[in-house]
């Protein structure tokens, strides 16, 4: 197992939050994402190990965020019907995507500084 | 009380985390913050309406994920002593704001284009 000595260690988690709740998260935004690509809400919940129901909750949640659905689903029988992102969560996604991109890119120097300074793993 | 159009509602939560536990959050800078400007955990925690109890496993959990101690602290009576930001506790605490001015700044676009598909706030 190689290590390459530049990788950072440290997982940055953007949340977007209003109040309390989270609104957006990375555990969302990967599964709209694989919403997007697979055209379903259980085929992307399956792909993550995440449950049908648990998934759903997360929709639901994204939808009531955003002033328009940011999935529009037919709910369908027990394996869920096709479900697709709309305009309004290709937006979403992307601008969360760019706020990620801009800080794994131009904050790289700062997770860097912040990485060397954790304690090296132990066992 | 007035309200600019520009204010962002969204409050961006930036996340440290190596695998699952959270290295460092708002809340834990937020300490960070008082307690170098109070010299003391018990007045940084009562300034933030936080249990000592809480403060004070906030602060082991930082100085357990870095090299070394964050904060040098005597623990003292039931006030609790005085306490110190150590060298590497304002380096993580510099870089920490450099990520969050980052993304307040140069991810200002995408913050405000987020904001705009929100819900408009109900009630």
């Amino acid at each position: 197992m190689t290590q390459t000595a530049t990788a950072p260690r440290l997982r940055i988690k953007l949340r977007l939050e209003y109040d309390s709740p989270l609104i957006l998260g990375p555990g969302k935004a990967e599964l709209l994402s694989r919403i997007a690509r697979l055209g379903s809400i259980s085929a992307a919940a399956r792909e993550m190990g995440m449950s049908y129901k648990r998934a759903w909750t997360l929709v639901e949640e994204m939808n009531m965020a955003f002033a328009d659905p940011v999935i529009d689903s037919a709910r369908g029988g027990a394996g869920g019907g096709g479900a697709t992102v709309t305009p309004t969560g290709e937006k979403v996604l992307v601008h969360y995507r760019a706020l990620e991109t801009l800080l794994r890119e131009a904050g790289a120097e700062n997770l860097h500084a912040l990485n060397a300074l954790l304690r090296p793993e132990s066992s």
